[in-house]
């Protein structure tokens, strides 16, 4: 076998040939476009129904949105990209499946909970280093009337929130993968394993996720050799205020002080004092639309270099935490650099 | 740029360093082992609940034995693996987070429907030949229990079947992917698009993703230059018996006629007659167990030398069929072949 490695570590890959992020397009609900974040979204709606009659078919039609500008922005045709891997909250990912369906492109469902950009990012640049592609969509979506009737209550019973609750993001992200140009590219690539400690409360995700987060950071570390200052931001996925303190302090325990470096997608999509989000947002399109609105626009002004991007999922179901499960976690991470 | 360029057509990548299935293991619930392929499966429980207390859990115990013992046939530990690809028919597929969470491998969550046996054969295959990963594995299940009350009606509401109607297959299978030995290899994977032809009966599922099927298989024929007799066996999914004889009807208009070389798992697993299980089998576990039961057995004696597996997957949920959404479908085609 002449097979080249290009595992460097128990749980990276590097990139040798790194698949550029040639366009991204960020599409918000009115809460999130009230946010800090909000001059860098593409696409700010003024109705979160998008006109449809019901929540999901909104979720769905976002996603659509999503993955048309981003297309039309890299001066594509759907019939030039070889894959779409996308992925979402809701059951049976109904939100990525529709919107599949209006393009003709091959397609790759995944479920990672609100990992699910850096998985689809993680598989799209996978799949491109690899020389199986020429360009490759990745996109994720959530919403936060369809997840708080899926996974908690009917918007309708005004249930009180806790403290350490978030507030599912709505909005969608997508991206396009390419192999040519002066843009933000993929390097390594460290794929994050199922932790559990333990953690019940499904209102409290943050804690529940944030082993997870820790162990992928604590391997990218170790299989790169990379330490938090080789960074310019280390973004988690969506473990809101009080997910990201305790990543922090999980983080000393190995050696690693990454608070300079450390921002959560999450905590910062909303001013959560001021718009009532509790500990902060979440759901798949939250790191979604922080990385292809906020992130990436500050990476192609070189306002920023290097980022290691580590969405955060959750992976209990209603039916699960119904019959005493706990809450496992999984975080994946993507290092995006611009030279 | 000098990436050499792996994709041969609109769908289709040829694996050059093609990986090979050193190990699998199919676990199956009593119908399954009451019927016609009894003697291919590795294990045949008596009591589909396995010990547990919810259909959900015994599910997932189901993933991890099939994990578990395709890497001890394979003679490997779970550090040796690289990457875990698997899907469930679940919401938030727990079946495999929850037996993902036993082993402590790189995950990558998956949502194919019951496509989803070829889709994580298809990226596993992807990331072997890339030079990603020594060794992948590659899983799925399902339960007639679980999925009965998750998508149609509680066992105990006893309720009538039509005759197009398919049953839910209990089992898992798992494999692994290696680079040496004299094994069955993948040498082609054909990514299946969203297809939607307007079907809205969640009881006829076979006719939903038989045009899934044809597409799928009509590109994967074009984009090889390969005909139906360049096979032993074209096994589609779980499309079943009506959702086959479209499927025939189907590739008839394209110029191909199959009939010789299709069977598809979901008609076979069961006497449909005797087990009273109507158009045949479905599930994501359905074309899993008898590909790594069946086919992978066969193709190791050298009865069968060339194999196109074509799972094919119905990619709605309750939702989207309660707001009187279509039933879109895919499939993925995986060929597989021992010299």
């Amino acid at each position: 076998m002449t097979i080249k490695k290009k595992k460097i570590g128990g749980q990276t890959v590097k990139l040798e040939n790194p698949p550029k992020i040639i366009s991204t397009y960020s599409i918000v609900g009115p809460k999130e476009g009230q946010g800090p974040l909000s001059s860098y979204f593409d696409q700010i709606l003024n109705d979160d129904t998008c006109g449809k009659e019901s929540f999901e078919k909104a979720e769905s039609q976002m996603m659509f949105t999503a993955i048309s500008e981003t297309l039309k922005k890299a001066k594509l045709k759907e019939k030039d990209i070889d894959y779409l891997f996308s992925g979402d909250l809701l059951n049976q990912i109904i939100s990525s499946t529709f919107a599949a369906r209006e393009f003709s492109i091959p397609f790759f469902g995944l479920y990672g909970a609100c990992s699910t950009m850096s998985e689809s990012l993680s598989l799209a640049s996978i799949i491109m280093d690899g020389g199986f592609a020429d360009y490759v969509v990745a996109a994720t979506s959530s919403h936060f009337s369809s997840a708080e009737r899926q996974f908690r209550f009917p918007l309708e019973y005004g249930s009180q929130r806790a403290q350490t609750s978030q507030w599912t993001v709505t909005g969608s992200g997508a991206l396009v993968l390419g192999h040519e140009g002066k843009y933000p590219q993929v390097t390594y690539v460290t794929t994050g394993k199922v932790k559990d400690f333990g953690q019940k409360d499904a209102n409290n995700m943050g804690a529940a996720m944030a082993p997870a987060a820790v162990d992928t950071i604590v391997s990218h570390f170790k299989d790169t050799g990379r330490k938090p200052s080789d960074y310019d931001i280390i973004a988690t996925g969506d473990l809101g205020k009080i997910g990201r303190e305790l990543t922090d302090k999980l983080m000393d325990e190995y050696g690693y002080n990454i608070r300079q470096q450390h921002i959560d997608c999450g905590e910062i999509i909303f001013d959560n004092e001021k718009q009532n989000t509790k500990a902060g947002g979440s759901g798949c399109g939250c790191s979604a639309v922080v990385f292809t609105g906020y992130l990436y626009k500050k990476l192609m002004k070189k306002e920023i270099r290097k980022v290691l991007l580590v969405s955060t999922g959750a992976l209990m179901s209603t039916t699960s935490s119904l019959q005493g499960e706990t809450i496992p976690g999984i975080a994946h991470a993507v290092a995006i650099e611009m030279n």
